[in-house]
């Protein structure tokens, strides 16, 4: 009875390929009855290119300029647009945290790992709602991926670090805990192979020819975010293939309230402000398959002490969840398993209806490196006591005491019997003031959805067929995460993808 | 503190209203930049019309033949499409329960309810996913909707039902517990009316003109699901609009599996062999926006040993659930509140990994209609001791029956003190012999998302604006449930919005 009812084991193994694979089921047939090309076709198409290349990009992030760097280096020209005024979009602001399963430097530390155990990772998290193979692929090509970015020059810091929802820690850290070493990086390559970044170059269509290939796109030079009336029109010829890589849509109030109506003006985003739906909204009006859009991920770490992404994440990311613990200050008691998925973490805040607080000690910071400026800003705070810092987010002194009684007590037989979560192999008791603090308050930080693509980064169209000269990487498409994406599979999706989809416009897959 | 952070009360008083309203925020703004007019214009007007209306319909269930009704009798001329060889759609399967908060029968009852009450119910379900003004629309249009189906004739039960994730019994039966009751009587309302209803009548293609404006249909006559070769093509003008109202896509495996992976051929389906996506993915090959597409709603009443919705959930929905206890057959015990809502309770019982049993007495099973049948059928079986029961399913006997006394002690006491149900004012112990039993496996049951439609059932364009002429109502259209469906508002929703959809499409809206 077991495997007649075991939907896992369904989807990994044969589900979902057999399904997408084109086998003729009853309930398919139906479709291929859709009514020849698709609608746009043709329509769009200017009397005179401006300017023509091989390959343009869309957008000037991790995936963007992997894109670009790949396309260049097998051949074809390139360009990469970005609409904002710096290139680099949200990648820049990027924690710089990188999963790799089974890499160099787990072994250093004796820790075994594997692709198919960061795939397991994946699909839990994703609530087994992930396209298989794309989350597969990223899992298979994570060492490749982290080491094509040494080979750009990206230093990373020696330690491993282990993220929430992760089984072991498995995440490089780049040696400035930031994106931007990544970035800088790739943009130091696209420069040296000669592709330009054009900035305040705005998306307004993508355009299809007659055939229904993706020819070229109208833009808008000299634009200045947010302001529309800004810019220049320009038609741009991509004489191999256009790649989207625009990222998501976390700072689009109109979409994402249309896709989840909780994700109001009241709720902050760690995004950029660019992060915005109109490429992704064009290339649904090019006739992409919409993929899970609905699937909008609120990071647990943030502060609602400051705006953005901040600092204070830093804090809980690597002590607070790490070495310390979190609480719900009304009962001073942890309330979840400091290293659960993000959904359920921040689910779990906000079901308190108010912030959580970290707290670890001095042991616990050792490896949060912004400590300084997050005190000086006031998001983190240090105290002499326990007592001093339950005063201070009004905690009830006693039961905040037992709770870090009861965790040096789990240190020290090796197990949380509360929650199960995971005890780093340098875990000590929460004994050594100063004590530090943080508040925890969700802020939407990634979209999960997008639009369909396959392994090759090939857009999929409403036609059930690839999207000629259309390809998507990175937060833009849908899918490789599932219902939640784990921290730090973000860059490697980005890069594997990017890549990917560089090598496929340039080879005109 | 509460405040600030109260996402609920951000979203219902003024979140969704304000973000959709028009106002310009910072992150909006870029979207206007869109280009022009949508893609498809203009592009698949035929030279010659074979036939026109002002109004087409396209699915003759509950809501596209309460649209048709609407349409005609505001002094339009109308037509309902069917692809299949019978009207009906899912509705005529459907188990002929409506939701109506505020009902005369409650009021016999001393029920107290209202709209707001029900309004809170479906947003709890829909895991505030819901968009507010639509799911608040159908709430406090219920009593008016029930009232209307009884003005074509439609008769109901006495007493109202307690489904699942309900607050109250507020729900209403059909005399014969099918939907079947309902597109009856429109039908025949559709017949006195002169209002053509075509089956095997197959939509190709929305048309939409230079304007943008859905101009018609491109259709095919004479096709026999799901025989692509078969029918001719046909286009239909339509003066006024076309009303979307062909149902969801439930056994539509292309479609489904891309939006959840895990919804495989090894999962079967409540619904007819007609619902599938076609007409979804041309409305956003038309531009229609994508609306929490991925989910997708598992029943948790229907039985492993039949095919489709079968007639075990009667006894699931009507006796297990309400008057009696749902266990896992490895363990005895309960394990969920058997009316929470369907996707908690279809998620816990795919958790076991196996089906789970439902157990009621002789007095649990006074409201299941057609129980003779489902015993023949041996979906449901008959016990004279609960002994012979365990031996049956291989449940461990005594754990069962402390399962059993357990909650006759709840019924005594007035509370179930393991998950808290809802108690039936008329609910008595398991102690009446003979004992009768059903499996319980989830099935895909309805599809939640959808293409965006507003108040006055417009269908909502990814320019931000209606689609002139496309208008859509029931489960074509996304938002109003959302991410899970209450049991019985299904019905609601298809007669609120079908008919608001008719009167729309007639007004020229």
């Amino acid at each position: 009875m077991k495997e007649k009812f075991d939907v896992k084991n369904g989807l990994t193994r044969r589900g979902f390929i057999k399904t997408t694979g084109g086998v003729a089921l009853a309930g398919m047939a139906a479709g291929s009855l859709f009514a020849g090309p698709l609608k746009a076709f043709g329509a769009e198409m200017p009397e005179k290119w401006d300017e023509e290349f091989d390959v343009i990009v869309v957008g000037s992030g991790f995936a963007g300029l992997a894109a670009a760097i790949e396309a260049k280096q097998a051949g074809s020209s390139a360009v990469v647009l970005e609409k904002m005024r710096v290139p680099g979009g949200n990648s820049i602001i990027n924690g710089g945290v990188f999963a790799v399963a089974g890499s160099p430097k787990q072994e250093a530390e004796g820790i075994k790992d594997s692709p198919e155990l960061l795939l397991e990772d994946m699909l839990k998290a994703g609530l087994y709602l992930n396209h298989v193979e794309l989350a597969k692929t990223i899992a298979e090509k994570s060492r490749e991926a982290v080491q094509w970015t040494e080979s750009l020059g990206v230093q990373y810091k020696d330690r491993v670090t282990h993220l929430g929802g992760h089984s072991v820690p498995r995440s490089y850290s780049t040696h400035n805990s930031s994106g931007s070493a990544i970035v800088t990086k790739q943009l130091d390559k696209v420069k040296e192979l000669g592709v330009d970044v054009r900035t305040q170059s705005y998306v307004m269509s993508i355009i299809q020819d007659k055939e229904g290939r993706a020819a070229g796109l109208k833009i808008k030079e000299g634009y200045r975010f947010p302001d529309e009336s800004t810019g220049t029109v320009k038609y741009l010829k991509a004489n191999k293939g256009v790649v989207l890589a625009s990222g998501g849509f976390g700072r689009d109030l109109y979409f994402r309230t249309i896709q989840d109506p909780k994700l109001t003006e009241n709720v902050d985003s760690t995004n950029q402000p660019g992060a915005t739906a109109e490429v992704l909204m064009d290339a649904l009006r090019s006739g992409a398959t919409p993929v899970q859009i609905s699937w909008i991920q609120l990071g647990p770490w943030t502060s609602p002490d400051e705006k953005g992404m901040g600092i204070g994440y830093v804090f809980n990311a690597m002590a607070g969840f790490v070495y310390g613990v979190m609480v719900d200050p009304e009962t001073g008691k942890r309330f979840i398993n400091e290293l659960a998925d993000r959904k359920i973490r921040a689910d779990a805040i906000i079901r308190l209806g108010h912030p959580a607080v970290t707290i670890a000690d001095s042991q616990g910071v050792r490896r949060v490196h912004n400590l300084d400026r997050a005190l000086e800003k006031g998001v983190v705070k240090k105290f002499d006591t326990l007592d001093a810092l339950a005063a201070e987010y009004n905690i009830p002194p006693e039961p905040l005491k037992e709770t870090i009684n009861a965790w040096n007590r789990y240190i020290k037989q090796g197990q949380d019997r509360e929650y199960g979560r995971y005890l780093q192999t340098d875990s000590e008791a929460i004994a050594n003031p100063p004590y530090y603090a943080c508040r925890a308050w969700p802020k939407v930080h990634h979209t999960m959805g997008g639009i369909q693509i396959n392994n090759k980064a090939q857009v999929i169209g409403l036609d059930k067929k690839p999207i000629p000269g259309l390809y998507a990487a990175g937060e833009i498409a849908g899918g490789v995460h599932g219902a939640v994406r784990l921290g730090s599979c973000a860059v490697l999706d980005c890069i594997v993808f990017g890549r990917t989809a560089g090598q496929s416009a340039a080879a005109k897959v």
